[in-house]
């Protein structure tokens, strides 16, 4: 359905003297980087070389900022206020558009992480407070989304520009959530049924939920995790697989 | 000797639940604020409060960052590479910057906190990584420094312009440097004393060392502290004693 | 309705060069000092403090955990797994241990903190952390609960001892609960209705809800809060009117 | 020299989503395990399933406590007055026995990590902390120290057992001391290089300096590094080699 397609996956989740994947393998594989602005991962020497191969490698950056929880890699859902969360975001935006642009980039894009972003979905107040600071500190640049829910809404009534993705390895319910990862099932592991989501999303527009059905999901990005054993290898193949199918090229 | 001056406080200095001195009152005093910026205090959304305030008042916004020491209070050294120091001021750097812009003004000038400001006196790699920083950031931007050391050399080597200040209410020993905290007599309680020191270095140029001697000591800017008891008090008297003798302008 | 009663309160919650309350006017008014753990409020040097003060006095120290959240105080609500709750608490428990017979004390009851306490009124699994923590831990230290709710039941169960407090200055809604601070009214601020909440508790074992009902509330153990303004004087009022009626006196 | 050595690692040194190192592996081949307690590096679940696993392995578990410096890994010197770095230490002390009692041992010594075991050999302030912390946590502990340097001195005069222990993989000095880590050829990476200098402390108490001079080196336990790229193959080689000259077995 689409002839182009975009690649992200989330990069610079290390932080001081821990890394976690292969930024550098990745950056010759994705067309953006998400990359993470140091409440959740990522720490200001480990930003910018991650900004630094991107710019080399014409990847586009984006902040993928997140709850203020190192401990818990920003996947507990927190209760943050509607204010206090735009200022702990633009924080992230701009120390990350500082970092980028000191590495001969800039951010291009933003996309929330972890259970922030799952919690945009259903959370109106969260949402409100993720699109507050996209306009607050610079309303030009799109947003990376799930398919549906109060962030998608929340954003298009704000009139930013809106980048729907989909997940390449993460199992999909019938209602085009995502099945949470306490269940059975909810992470693909298989490189070829990977493959055949990825190339259903980008030919078709639809996925086959966890119950069997077809659902429809355009998406203008496709998302690679980084951090699992094989994403390398897997995110080859995904690239590969999309390389031979449709033009593989940044939407920022 | 100056028909001109500014002065500057630590503002935003709380964290989270935690305040630290009157930000608001101070804000009617000062013509600039060093705003902390994260890593040894400040928040997003405290640093947001002062920075609209700061607007409203047309006190001028500076960045105050400093080591990543929140217990600390950025108060203890540390040894910090000069690469991953200076990523660490960017990412502050660009952080505040953003919600500076978001509050309706913006980072004008640049003042590091506390032990890094004291190190980078006699630690050329720390100076130079404060410099790189400054360079890397905006290079547009004043460097606010004490009167000599390898800091000022650093910044004037690299042609950034320099401010140079100097304390109201710390004591000088007579080679220009301050007398450590950790000494007696180190920081000035008689609201006389401070009037007078800051009199003596706007009219004279010089400063009485703690050692009797007069030393002189040309300050385009004066620091106020305001996490003491009584320093909207004792900032109160020196803002008049200066408004009676000086123009008290932002440099920025 | 009860001869003794308990009065505790939330101390050392301070951090590094922030402080919170004037906790050694309170040492001299509360029986029980639930003293910060370092997670949400707490540094070392600051439990060693008021440890050793509480030993001079004569006031039992409690271990007074809470979610791993410095920016929010523990005041956010926040999704943690069981087990991993779980061994926050042991951790921080031992930490404060330590520092307590460091200081000559030890920690003779636990009470956990803010948005946790608050949280475990409804929340089973977080709940059950807390009782595995405590049972884990230290099978014989009492518990401090709220009047209902899954915390007092999961420690039942656990046949851990309990200590039901009841709140001096904040207004309990007709099912026992406390109305959420988010809503007008719910800080009780004028000092006669404190103290008249207060006998109302210890004599009548009942309290007067928002909406006019009264309450039944039996309570061993009456809380102060000590970061707010006046803290102190409520608190001397709450003393002086608890002395005149029962025994004052420490649970544990 | 001796007939027993103990061979100890750096463990349960991650951090939420981050792991280091491959901790499940070295506790089949060391004696003790140096456990990390929170402020470095370690989170309370972290520390506890390397407990357990020590508890059923027979290792014995020391608490191996550093600066509070997450994001340098506790890597970087820091200025800590001597009472506050007692009282982060006894705090650190604390939080992991009560995590290594929860799991079915205890804390059998103390070494303290990075930077300030370095810092300590000459730093007669930051020693003096170091044994105050043992010393008023549980004087019973042995502590590990380096074999020559303030630390071992400050030990010795408060009658704290002392371990003298040496390192597998680092290049010593002519005067005992460790080679920088800055310093080419400071870390071992040739596996016959380790297992020979091993085998020469091990069995002629001396170790080859980095001049080529041999320096007297007599060590009751060998340290291992378990963060490097073939962490567990040079540990397998070090304990076989060991297992066929001396007796392997712990201290405490």
């Amino acid at each position: 359905v689409s002839a182009v397609v975009d690649l992200n996956a989330d990069l610079a989740e290390g932080f001081g003297r821990w890394s976690l994947g292969d930024d550098m393998a990745l950056l010759e594989l994705v067309t953006s980087a998400n990359v993470a602005c140091g409440f959740h991962a990522g720490d200001p020497a480990g930003i910018r070389a991650v900004c630094e191969r991107a710019a080399e490698r014409g990847v586009r950056v984006g902040a993928h900022p997140g709850y203020r929880d190192l401990a818990g890699f920003g996947r507990r859902e927190m209760h943050v206020p509607r204010a206090e969360l735009r200022d702990d975001l633009i924080y992230q935006l701009g120390a990350v558009r500082a970092m980028a642009r000191a590495a001969g980039t800039d951010v291009s894009y933003v996309k929330v992480h972890g259970a922030l972003n799952n919690r945009a979905v259903w959370d109106a107040e969260q949402a409100a407070a993720i699109v507050d600071a996209v306009t607050g500190f610079d309303a030009d640049l799109p947003l990376v989304v799930m398919g549906a829910g109060q962030l998608l809404d929340a954003a298009q009534r704000a009139d930013l520009e809106v980048v729907i993705e989909a997940y390449a390895d993460r199992a999909y319910a019938a209602d085009g959530t995502l099945v949470p990862r306490s269940r059975d099932g909810a992470v693909l592991t298989d490189p070829d049924r990977v493959v055949e989501q990825v190339l259903s999303i980008v030919t078709d527009g639809s996925v086959r939920a966890i119950e069997g059905t077809l659902v429809p999901l355009r998406a203008r990005s496709v998302c690679l995790h980084g951090d699992t054993p094989g994403a390398v290898t897997l995110a080859s193949r995904v690239r590969a697989a999309l390389d031979a199918t449709v033009a593989v090229r940044a939407f920022a």
